[in-house]
């Protein structure tokens, strides 16, 4: 596998972008993120990416330089309408935004809807958190997920974020799928021909299978909590649905047409509640404590939510990040197809 | 066991906290929540509860009639403290200000501390729901549940709650412990002898145990999601703590001298972003559409979050509330113990 400086990622990212359209700003953005993926950990959410938003791009579906449209607003909310452009474009100016209005009105809410892939939801939360705020994010996608007891992928991974701002230990950012799992770790499995455990899926018949083709065959995700307690995963994949699908306008996973992402942004100004300083000392004295718990058999360490992605971010620094050949091979083509000097923009180590 | 009409419950419960100080507005706040618990099948918040206020009374940690004191307020956000007066009152209150906030500024935050147990969430984001809001609610408590990966009991259950204004389906309510099951039910059989199935309880040297005594005896309850993803429901925990325990300002469930809930919640205000009735038409269709998902072998319908509590009110109501003989002797107890004429009051079935 090759293995690239994140510098070199960004750039060859987003000239690709530049030449499908995208404004410099944007294709900077959009190349940002996915590296910032990359190096979190979550290739899935990387610059494998380009790929994808570069199809839909000459499908009509993602539109560089859409306008950003004001649907409906108060001092305190909003509600965006993306016109398709790049989700990662029309989610940071909501978070934004949402951050501007918490500054004067204590709490804000802002919703978008029409816009394309938005990537990580910690990315967007983090901006929150950043300006001593705690961010709050959810969205919606297509269906893959069953609802409890049912056979049908008709509900999304419906991610949760949340961040809060930080004092001397890392930032406590939580960004989970409400599923069992999110798509991409199913769709790893598959590629390199391996077995999941089981409790991830089910089969067309509704039946749990360790088969990762099985999701792709009529088959779904299940939501987290298992047999035992799916009942709960499942109702917060439908608390997703609603804030995402209903109150941001952006269609339910279910329903006809349904395409990008539906995304519910909040932002809560810790001030209005007590000084940032002793928030932040008593989120340290939190993580401190729950660190230092005695673990069960069979665990080295108790990782917070964000841990995991800080310690890749810093390795990958370092190592640089690793691209699979296909993935490689692939934005290659694409870049070459619009005369892009690939040998220029790269620093292969 | 003794069957009671909710009406005679009610009475009883009421006649006691007012002989135990309570104002008549408190008596009857408290006592219809209580009951209410029972009516909806939640018995581990029911009545039996009457029994743990009285001594929390008795001990001076419960204090009936005190006064609710606002520490910190904006037009949108406030933070209560209760002075350990009633948590159903305090917590009412509180949902009560959020409403009245988020009518003016579409979106609200109030927090609360220093309160006693409040009872189940959704009885407060149901108030929010009849006001055309979308209510949200956070609380925790005391220590009960590992972190993954560890085994000493250092969070709370850590419960979450959403409703949704409801249209012609039933109310769309999530309830949720946000670890594999409220505490209430590993107690429910203990103390009816029963196993519980393994994935609920480690035991203090935390192994999988599926002997109930074991969370009592130094083991801890599991976070939401299992040994698979049961660090997507520790994250969920750890934002309830910081939400509450530091925002709201209740300290977290494993700090010295925690008592009590902390309690976190919010308004949003639909039509802010859509007509009301827009909003809960497009509820109603996805309520139909997840009801009518093909099943898992096994399953017989689909259950939506608030649906199994409406269906054990609607035949309660009808059938009465089933005491446990343990519950109704110790109630009993304590009523003939400050001379309340217990056969006035009731109407046994």
């Amino acid at each position: 596998m090759p293995v690239f400086r994140p510098e070199s990622l960004r750039r060859i990212s987003e000239e690709i972008f530049i030449a499908y359209g995208a404004t410099p700003e944007e294709a900077r953005l959009v190349s940002e993120f996915l590296v910032k993926a990359n190096l979190c950990g979550h290739d899935s959410h990387g610059v494998i990416r380009v790929i994808q938003y570069v199809k839909a791009i000459e499908k009509g579906i993602l539109r560089p330089g859409a306008k950003i449209e004001t649907t409906k607003e108060t001092p305190s909310t909003a509600l965006l309408n993306g016109n398709w452009g790049f989700g990662q474009v029309v989610a940071k100016k909501a978070m934004e935004l949402a951050i501007e209005k918490a500054k004067e009105c204590s709490v804000s809410v802002v919703c978008a809807y029409n816009l394309y892939h938005i990537g990580r939801l910690a990315d967007y939360t983090m901006l929150a958190a950043e300006s001593d705020m705690i961010g709050v994010a959810m969205v919606n996608s297509t269906p893959t997920v069953a609802p409890y007891g049912g056979r049908e992928a008709i509900l999304s991974t419906a991610p949760i974020s949340y961040a809060f701002p930080k004092g001397r230990e890392h930032m406590l950012v939580l960004d989970i799928a409400t599923s069992m799992c999110a798509e991409g770790k199913i769709r790893v499995s598959l590629h390199k021909g391996e077995k999941i455990p089981e409790g991830y899926i089910i089969d067309k018949y509704g039946n749990p299978s360790t088969n990762p083709a099985d999701l792709y065959d009529g088959g779904a995700l299940l939501p987290l909590g298992g047999d035992l307690a799916g009942h709960k995963g499942f109702g917060l994949g439908l608390v997703v649905e609603v804030m995402t699908g209903i109150l941001a306008n952006a269609k339910c996973a279910y329903e006809v047409g349904k395409k990008g992402n539906g995304v519910f942004f909040e932002a809560i100004n810790v001030k209005d509640f007590m000084p940032i300083e002793e928030f932040k000392d008593r989120i340290d004295a939190l993580i401190r404590r729950i660190k230092s718990s005695k673990l069960r058999p069979g665990f080295k360490e108790i990782l917070l939510p964000g841990e995991p992605e800080l310690r890749a971010e810093m390795k990958r620094r370092v190592e640089g990040i690793n691209l699979p050949e296909r993935t490689w091979i692939e934005i290659r083509r694409i870049a070459e197809k619009k005369n892009i000097s690939i040998t220029e923009l790269i620093n292969e180590k």
